[in-house]
């Protein structure tokens, strides 16, 4: 199979178009029906397929970093009378359960980017449902802080997913309705099983838009809420945005090699090990440095990489079930970016890279792969680095020097920035996750910020999972990772989805967890997958035939 | 295939002993390994399957109604050097999809049954783990207030279903690792992957059991923990239960009847009508005759046959998807009745009565079958009766009266117990939960107390989904029962899953959303169910193959 790229630029894009004006930027999906990401469908009526996100997710990144002065987004379409007719059904009944799961994920991650501009980054979207928005459509729709709806009798919103396709609307849409939009359940049902969907002043009363606005008046509206709600966006309005290049990559047989995150693939092992390393020249000392590294500051540099890195193992490696993570070089420089990231997180730029680095290690979280931090001499698991080894499903440290090697003992380090920088889908840091039945713990590890731990002290603050000696660390590493790639994958995946996100729920997790599930289920049924189900039917005239049988 | 039933009375136990002994219960496990429910499998070493589970239900009933006097559980093993197995895997190997996850639900609402008795009954539960608890053993100790383990050298908790059987401790076990005991993340993770499980004093540092206690001392131990937890609790020392007799029902073609409760059985359509009727006799006047009516008193005897009505519907018609919820009878008796739960509500027996009807409630709530409420002239959906009403997934309500009936216009009536009496598994009521979007609902609703709100009322303070009149009623009624039949079954157990809980998480509703979900995606796949999967292997000396594919 082809390799799936998720680096892309405007210059490449065939499905949307980015227009700048003033403080409001126009994000116009016209997707292209021959442009699909694989053969077999046209992506008619601006329905969409994971290439069509993976534009859409360069463009939301690129908003953030690229142009500071854009303080609103309004998301609309380029076609007529159609805002986005959701995924594309010819797309989801040809895809293997494991393409649709990997795609629901993706999509759902560049929503909640989408949101999270609004919410954090002073970038709110208005969207402009200029026609009909059905299914995942309307779940784009649904990402935005504002939704208009054009009150021409024609246009509707609608989740027509359980009646026409037997599936669930499986990018969070349920979930917004109920947690975002806080719609009525008994309306939601009703909602949910509409395939003609709703339109005009219901809609606005079920709360399933903000407003209608009539055709007259309808760009003169959309100006008016996106002036409004630039007005209240936080972020510079002269400054210059920093070009995102693109990344440096090599893919060889059994690697792939970024500048600071190198990955080797162990096919017969099952795993691939993930390095990343610290910087590896003299960092910027103030923010005009970090301006003039551009892209090319570390921290920046490394958010950029590693993601790209976990979704190349997610989409292209599923036979890998394990990810071994493990890290190189200089401590002292990494709590330095660290530094730099907390002296200056007033900065639209770097709270920009801090809530990128937020959102990679949540894609991580996210990651339906073992996790395993190797902690060993020559690491550099310090401050936001250390985040990878909370994010793990464990992790072991090396304790003292390994025999021939002069390196010094292997020491952990935390920085202000595990304290709060990086909250989990959940709401809650990964040591604050780790230490719900110990919350005394967090504040012990606030005292030894800035301090190398070695293996004894970190085990005695709760910090990693354990801690082997020269004896027995090739061992007992080994069998660990032999035997946690013995397990079935589809067990370890509903296990570490249990485990990862202890503490409060969030509309994140619910997403992550409660719906996707769900709709993972419904993905293996034969009323929605099999050959005579809803998704193999759906546009062939037959009416599919369901099982009737309630489980 | 032959009903299942889960009536039954201690007389009858295969599995189960129950010693009272003054403040003090030993509910005992001893499973006979030649009672399974169905043939082809041996009960060994504790195991179970879901007969086992229906005298467990029945002995914890039993033990909040008929024994005031127990003040605590001792939950311990009839057997040597086993305490218990967990499910029996054969019998899961040998299941249908539909029955693992009927299977799992009645297991979760019984281990959570025991956790009500301990938090709101006064009858907390000591689990002496007096041998291995392995799986669904393990999970069975989780739902105790308090865990204890005798040091042996020998016996161990576990959770070996991810290694052993590729699929998930699927009775709560993973969400009371990290909700209830709060299990530190990886030392979870780690645990779930032992097949050997944890026993001594890790057991205790993990927080996997509460204390360790050596053979010298078990007996004494388990004696003083018992009597410290029963001396807590505010149950009265000297009164006397009321007995719980066998439910008078009749089963026939088409139809169920218990006193108040009927359901008629429509196979063609797909649905099922349950019809809930208020007291036909006089209630009586004060707590004396309560007592005195035990399980006649209306109030227990509609939980009971409620109770038993929906388990049927569940476990012996899963084709029905459909349950059309039906009231008869006098609105002024209901109200009655829920006066006298208000009045005495001190009173152990009341407020057990009033437990019994949450969790009956809460039993619909987690039904995946499509609920609609029907409220049509005749009815009484009154306070405790209207919960059905807002447990409906929809209510449909008929506005005015009838052509050629003289009685008059429907109504809805609140009660006092609306608001508060009857949480559902997210901690709020289901008119919190209903009014999550607009929390003024609430308090409008509450100034209704006691009156008769007909359709347009009803329709205005938001308590029903749509009204219609004696025109549009039969078309309308009968368009959305046949439309709902029509849909795929699995993709509105999903779309209903996700959209009854809006609001707050719980354990409650992690179990029953997250782990479920997950559970039943596992259940599933070939590497758990199919031929070479691990549930078809397991004892077989083969090993199961998997499919290394991450999904």
């Amino acid at each position: 199979m082809q390799r799936i790229d998720f680096q892309t630029a405007p210059l490449h894009y065939r499905h949307w178009r980015l227009n700048c004006n003033g403080a409001v930027a126009e994000l116009i999906m016209d997707v292209d029906p021959q442009g699909g990401l694989v053969e077999g469908y046209e992506l008619k009526l601006n329905s969409y397929d994971l290439g069509v996100d993976i534009e859409l997710n360069d463009a939301v990144q690129r908003l953030r970093f690229e142009h500071p002065e854009i303080h609103c987004v309004v998301l609309r379409s380029g076609k007529d009378n159609v805002f986005c007719a959701g995924a594309n059904i010819r797309m989801l009944g040809k895809s293997t359960h494991a393409h649709k799961v990997n795609f629901c994920k993706f999509t759902n991650e560049t929503r909640m980017a989408i949101e999270d501009a609004s919410e954090n980054s002073g970038q709110a979207y208005v969207c402009a449902v200029n026609g009909t928005a059905a299914g995942g459509g309307y779940e784009l729709a649904l990402t935005a802080a504002h939704i208009m709806l054009i009150d021409d009798r024609r246009s509707t919103v609608s989740l027509p997913e359980t009646p026409l396709l037997a599936v669930l609307p499986g990018t969070g849409g349920l979930t917004r309705l109920t947690d975002k939009r806080r719609v009525r359940r008994d309306r939601a049902d009703v909602f949910c099983t509409m395939e003609e969907g709703v339109r005009g002043k219901r809609a606005v009363e079920w709360r399933l838009v903000d407003e209608v606005v009539a055709p007259s008046v309808w760009e003169r509206m959309i100006e008016t809420r996106a002036q409004a709600l630039a007005a209240r966006s936080d972020r510079p309005s002269r400054a210059e945005g920093i070009k995102l290049h693109p990344l440096e990559r090599q893919f060889a047989a059994g690697r792939v090699d970024y500048s600071h995150v190198h990955v080797t693939l162990d096919r017969a092992a099952r795993r691939a090990t993930l390095t990343v390393q610290a910087p590896k020249t003299a960092l910027p000392t103030g923010i005009a440095g970090i301006y003039q590294a551009g892209d090319q500051f570390w921290p920046l540099l490394l958010a950029r990489e590693l993601d790209d890195a976990i979704l190349h193992l997610r989409a292209n490696e599923p036979d890998l079930g394990l990810i071994v993570l493990r890290s190189e070089g200089d401590s002292d420089a990494v709590l330095a970016a660290d530094g730099l990231l907390e002296a200056h997180k007033a900065d639209w730029l770097v709270r920009e890279i801090r809530h990128y680095l937020k959102r990679t290690l949540k894609r991580l979280d996210l990651t339906s792969r073992s996790l395993v931090a190797l902690i060993e001499p020559g690491s550099c698991f310090a401050g936001t680095l250390a985040e990878l080894t909370f994010a793990a499903d464990r992790s072991v440290m090396f304790s003292g020097q390994r025999s021939g090697d002069n390196r010094p003992a292997a020491a952990l380090h935390l920085s202000p920035l595990n304290f709060g920088a990086y909250p989990m889908s959940n709401g809650l840091t990964r040591l604050q996750t780790r230490f719900l039945g110990e919350p005394d713990s967090i504040h012990c590890a606030a005292q030894h910020v800035g301090a190398g731990l070695e293996a004894e002290v970190a085990e005695g603050l709760g910090l990693i999972t354990f801690a082997y000696d020269d004896t027995d660390w090739d061992d007992e590493v080994r069998m660990m990772l032999e035997e946690r790639a013995s397990f079935s994958p589809d067990a370890l995946t509903g296990m570490e989805a249990n485990l990862r996100f202890a503490g409060p729920e969030t509309m994140e997790t619910r997403i992550f967890g409660r719906l996707t599930a769900w709709q993972n289920w419904i993905f293996q049924r034969p009323n929605a997958v099999g050959e005579t189900g809803a998704l193999k039917r759906y546009g062939s005239g037959v009416q599919p035939e369901y099982n009737p049988q309630r489980v």
